[in-house]
């Protein structure tokens, strides 16, 4: 841990999984000196090599194992439906000293899990950078990742007040908001602000590609009419959504209920020619486009074609 | 009309509605050297001072009178439930060899209006080009919007073939590429890659605002999870969607039909943690957005926060 010798918040860290967002805080705790030395945990030997080579991390390793040992901060970056395996076997290996936090999207099952072994030695201060890109693999990380972006902590009551500002701190240094909430809030604004429309998203393009009677090239030659805006976000990790979206279970099913529910009201107005209740409902939705350009959390340019050709 | 003496297209050209595709077109026209004169329609006080003003167009009118006498071109630029009202008002100014075109979304209904009156002097060549911003109004307009766009033409038995290569060159001067299909491909391709995207964009942001157990602050503040990329095309004008949803309504609520029945699916996956659905569902999707970026629609650069505070 951090002492007044050491320019380091952290000796040692070791990133379990070096993904998109594994890898970008690998680059993000070197470039900020935040780590001494950064140790990376992969399965899969491709994404080792690429690691080790692109030097993401100091060393790595396929097996947890005593190697971890003296280990100050360990950060989980693997799917959700990896958590319980993981805790059980980093177990042996760490202290109560240890500080084990995660960037997971769904916060309530996994501490339901962490808690469900009563002989956890290590301290989990759970958190969620809210960032990414449709991007992923070890490649597609870069330390720019998380500056400017929010970090949400989503304390448990079991947690050391200090490990909760290391890990708040460890944050602030690679260029992140903080903001500390319960799982719960964390919970329910993810499934509305991210949780729902990635299903959607997926559910969108799916539709798209099933339609018979018109054809794929079509579709896909014709994208920029709206349906491309649906895309990127359906082109991400395929393993990570499905372990959200199971995660979430109770706060997704209650928006898609909420989701469903107003678009048959669109859809009843659509078929009796109502376009009273779609002007008042698409002006409405105008205005919080307003408040979203306002707040910084997204820029006010027209997107056409991405600006590519615009001369 | 062109003749060899003359290095125009077009001597008179009639801009009906000087919104974001109105202005885009009347100032492609001028910078492309296709139109000689031409005269700007609104009956909106502000947007023909303007278009006077920003020098959109050469002359602004407030009605259609014997003033439009001479137009070798009308273009209606103005939401789909106003054209059988201006079709009425043209007729009696215009000859057989007038050409009228639009940039209509939808395409039956408006041809199904044009039919009503059997006794039309004009030559009505629909178009629709797929370019366009979130934005609305004159002061949106640029003349590069249809740069390497798709402008699809839905010619209909009654049209000159004269005409209709008319129509296709001014896009192709314009810079735009042209497709030739019927209206009703024209409609069902619509429905699934535009009208669909903006119903489901416009009613995603309308849940959000209505969730009680998240506030409206939360949503704006997190919603580069994923809810910001819908909120652009719900921003788009709450007139024009209104009138092109209501206008393309059979072949519209047969993909919400669709639409609904996948996410039902999606749904009930969730309930029954079956993630082997989910999975497979999302690899499929992703697949496709690499389709789109191949076709040119859109550029595989990550999206994080519009690139704005990379450093």
């Amino acid at each position: 841990m951090s002492n007044k010798k050491n320019k380091y918040l952290f000796n040692r860290v070791l990133i379990v999984g070096i993904g998109l967002i594994g890898s970008s805080i690998a680059l993000s705790l070197r470039k900020n000196n935040i780590a001494k030395e950064i140790i990376g945990f992969s399965k899969t030997k491709k994404t080792r090599l690429v690691a080790k080579k692109k030097r993401i991390v100091d060393k790595t390793i396929e097996k947890i194992s005593n190697q971890i040992s003296e280990i100050d901060l360990i950060v989980i970056c693997t799917p959700l439906s990896t958590y319980e395996k993981i805790f059980s076997s980093i177990d042996p290996y760490v202290s109560k000293k240890t500080i084990v936090t995660d960037v997971g999207s769904a916060k309530s099952q996994i501490i339901r899990q962490f808690r469900s072994n009563k002989s956890r030695v290590f301290d989990f201060v759970p958190a969620h950078p809210i960032a990414g890109t449709e991007q992923s693999g070890p490649n597609a990380g870069f330390y720019e990742l998380f500056i400017d972006r929010w970090c949400i902590i989503t304390p448990i009551s079991e947690n050391k007040k200090r490990h909760v500002n290391i890990v708040k701190k460890m944050w602030k240094l690679m260029g992140s908001n903080t903001e500390m909430m319960t799982p719960e809030r964390h919970d329910q604004t993810m499934a509305i602000t991210s949780h729902l429309p990635h299903l959607i998203a997926y559910n969108i393009v799916s539709t798209a590609a099933d339609i018979e009677n018109v054809t794929k090239s079509d579709v896909i030659k014709y994208s920029a009419s709206g349906f491309r805006d649906f895309t990127r976000i359906a082109a991400s990790d395929p393993t990570m959504w499905r372990d959200v979206l199971l995660s979430n279970k109770d706060s997704l099913l209650e928006v898609i209920s909420r989701f469903s529910e107003d678009l048959s009201m669109l859809q009843k107005a659509i078929r009796w020619d109502d376009g009273e209740t779609l002007y008042k409902l698409f002006s409405k939705t105008r205005k919080i486009r307003n408040k979203i350009i306002d707040a910084g959390q997204d820029v006010n340019i027209p997107d056409f074609g991405r600006l590519k050709k615009r001369k």
